[in-house]
């Protein structure tokens, strides 16, 4: 008899639900279900010890009250969340425990806490750029991580990114402004996702790296993600909170 | 007695025109002068085996002129030439060796010529990217020594660079289109110059880079050309027959 | 009716043999069949175009048989051969077009190519190292492909490889020795194959790197090769010769 | 009248001396005067406010003596100290304020604090490996830098470096040994100093880089070091405090 984590997927379908699926088996938990659209998230979580929610914003509200209703934690992976889905998570939060994030990969939440710490102990002298690389068929630049990789930098430096931001510098665009932080976007190929943030100062550099082989490190960190949920006091999570950052 | 080449500097007082000296030393040449704005260069060009012209085109003429009145060949690293300048320079050819670049690091020449042939080896399915970071001083982009790596990935493709670049991605850009050629630009510190020309494809990449550490490149690989100029046939040359590519 | 090439792999049922199974599909080309130790190659050849082996230096000799009796040209891409395989396939090239490969990835003999290049074209000056890294489950180093690129320098320099390298460096080993060719050798992780080519010289630095997302990479490039051996006249071939190089 | 610290050099004829004379200046300090081999550091210490000591450790104790002898404090950045050494800072320190270390760059330690930082959250499961490139000259390997971070990543890891580190990767290794820390050594032209810690998980990858365009900021790092220490109280100090790490 196995007793593992018993883990429901919701958005089993796609592309990351079959990864989803991957890393639960290698993690040694076992699969309860899953379901994709159409699919009753209701009778998913009355049968497992929690959920992974990577559908679609739309299907947010009936998956969270079915997590609610089966007293079970869930994690929330859905890209694309406006203000309303956050209210809904934060309504959520208050019966269960719910973690939301942008970004499943322990690695890229790792070079967040890096970055964060670097901006903050840095001066404004060294100067603050990220670079990415992503497939040919993305089709926005920068990518969310990049962001959120800037958002960390001007938390550090306590600005607000909006206010800084430099972005698809061409042409004549004069000498660098001091406190900005500057992206940029490269694309081709197959890459699943390569990110650095470069810190230049007068004769010294500092680069912090992270780099995706493919996209199985998404569906892992979702897996510990939820692993850690399990007991945790109803109320709203976030990723860098699973690796004691 | 030294019996080094004798080297003449036209643009003497500036950062590079000090660096040129250093090199001159430093090749075992000898200095035979040098000169800036107001400086005489029909007295220099008698003087010495060749002229190295790191000056502004408004001197361009006159310095030819001085070259071919005393039959010595000249190396032209000026930038910001135009149209008119570069007829003159064929002009001069047809009396003295001239070798004309934008750039003088034997390493950026040799990126150039990897960059030719692996453009022009590989098929358009791996997606070429250019990355390059300067200074935070540097007021435009993307650098001169960028473009020039793109026009050799072009060339390698029999493409116009032109038709086909892709600059300061940014935004919703909808899915990369086969057949160009990305450019980006990321500046802070004191970065000498560093480039990649990234070649992308299904599941495997290529880079090819090249790093200066500070601009004592540009004034050894000026040495080395006027050296190379030295008992050469009147005509226009470039760089890469320094380098014999 | 599918009117591709018909592909015969041996050695079908490893993790080569499946990736195999999976780039002739993408390809477009029709799997005639796969065997694995035990099978009968001579059946296989008689039911294909052309037969791909990454099995084993022991089917060797068995598989050229069945080849040149079925008039199918083979590519080798086993590993791990002797001088006498090779004295087998240089037989067998005398009847049947034959390419014999260590690496079938087409960016790593691209790599190759621009490694001489640049190594016969940069003087001595410019100091070569290289450096690999890959997965915690590798037993050797250097990598083949690693030495592979050591050779392509020390061809491009005119030296003997054996001659020149370095490996291991630790402790006190003095200044680097003028002319070597250095090797360092990364482990961790699941990295498929990084090789990064390093020409140091003062001042500046050309870097040529690899990056191997998966396995897939060799695959693709077998195919690839097999397509471009079909109605080739009997010899010898090399992967450069499919690249154009 | 400058209001500047006043600052003294003991070992200033040296590559280094120069690089901190130079530094003194861009900080906007008084350089109260330098010393070097047979100086006599008691009146240097009576002229300044702080000292800086690059010499050797022969010179130590008398140093140390001049400082604790004029109530100055000083920091020492003199290389190759012995366990004695050690006793005679630790002595000195409870008359003075005393700031030693083996590296003044603030990059670096701003790296082996991030290095730290990470090893201590990431699990085993990811491979460290530290990877540093010097110039043709230097005589050992791997630097003092390399071991410096590979001392960040085993205090984060609550392990003995010595007990943990592999050097020299070279043959038939067999596979990685969980919870080891790989170091590898490039050498080549004129690099001032790369350093990389990598930590390699299944499909993702962290890197952490620090490159050091000259030995400009081991002087930069030192002033600002010396400027720090003024006014404070007698003790030992390290450079992560006055990064405020």
């Amino acid at each position: 008899m196995n007793s593992g984590t018993r883990i429901g997927i919701i958005g089993s379908e796609g592309r990351m639900g079959h990864a989803l699926a991957e890393a639960v088996a290698a993690a040694g938990e076992v699969l309860a279900g899953g379901i994709d659209k159409g699919g009753d998230p209701v009778a998913l979580a009355s049968a497992c010890d929690v959920l992974i929610d990577f559908s679609s914003p739309h299907a947010l509200e009936a998956n969270l009250d079915a997590a609610m209703g089966a007293g079970v934690p869930i994690l929330v992976g859905t890209t694309g969340l406006e203000e309303r889905h956050h209210w809904l998570i934060d309504s959520a939060a208050e019966r269960t425990a719910v973690l939301q994030t942008g970004n499943t990969s322990l690695g890229v939440n790792m070079l967040a806490h890096l970055v964060r710490e670097a901006a903050a102990r840095l001066g404004e002298d060294w100067d603050i750029e990220i670079v990415e690389t992503h497939h040919r068929m993305k089709v926005d630049a920068p990518s969310g991580t990049a962001l959120l990789l800037g958002e960390a930098a001007a938390q550090g430096r306590a600005i607000r990114l909006a206010d800084h931001s430099v972005r698809g510098r061409d042409g004549i665009t004069g000498a660098r402004e001091a406190g900005t932080i500057g992206f940029a976007s490269l694309r081709g190929g197959s890459v699943a996702g390569d990110h650095t943030v470069h810190f230049l100062a007068d004769n010294e550099r500092i680069a912090l790296s992270h780099l995706a082989e493919n996209r199985m490190i998404f569906a892992r960190g979702a897996v510990r993600g939820a692993q850690w949920l399990i007991g945790k006091a109803p109320g709203r999570y976030r990723m860098p909170e699973v690796l004691g950052l």
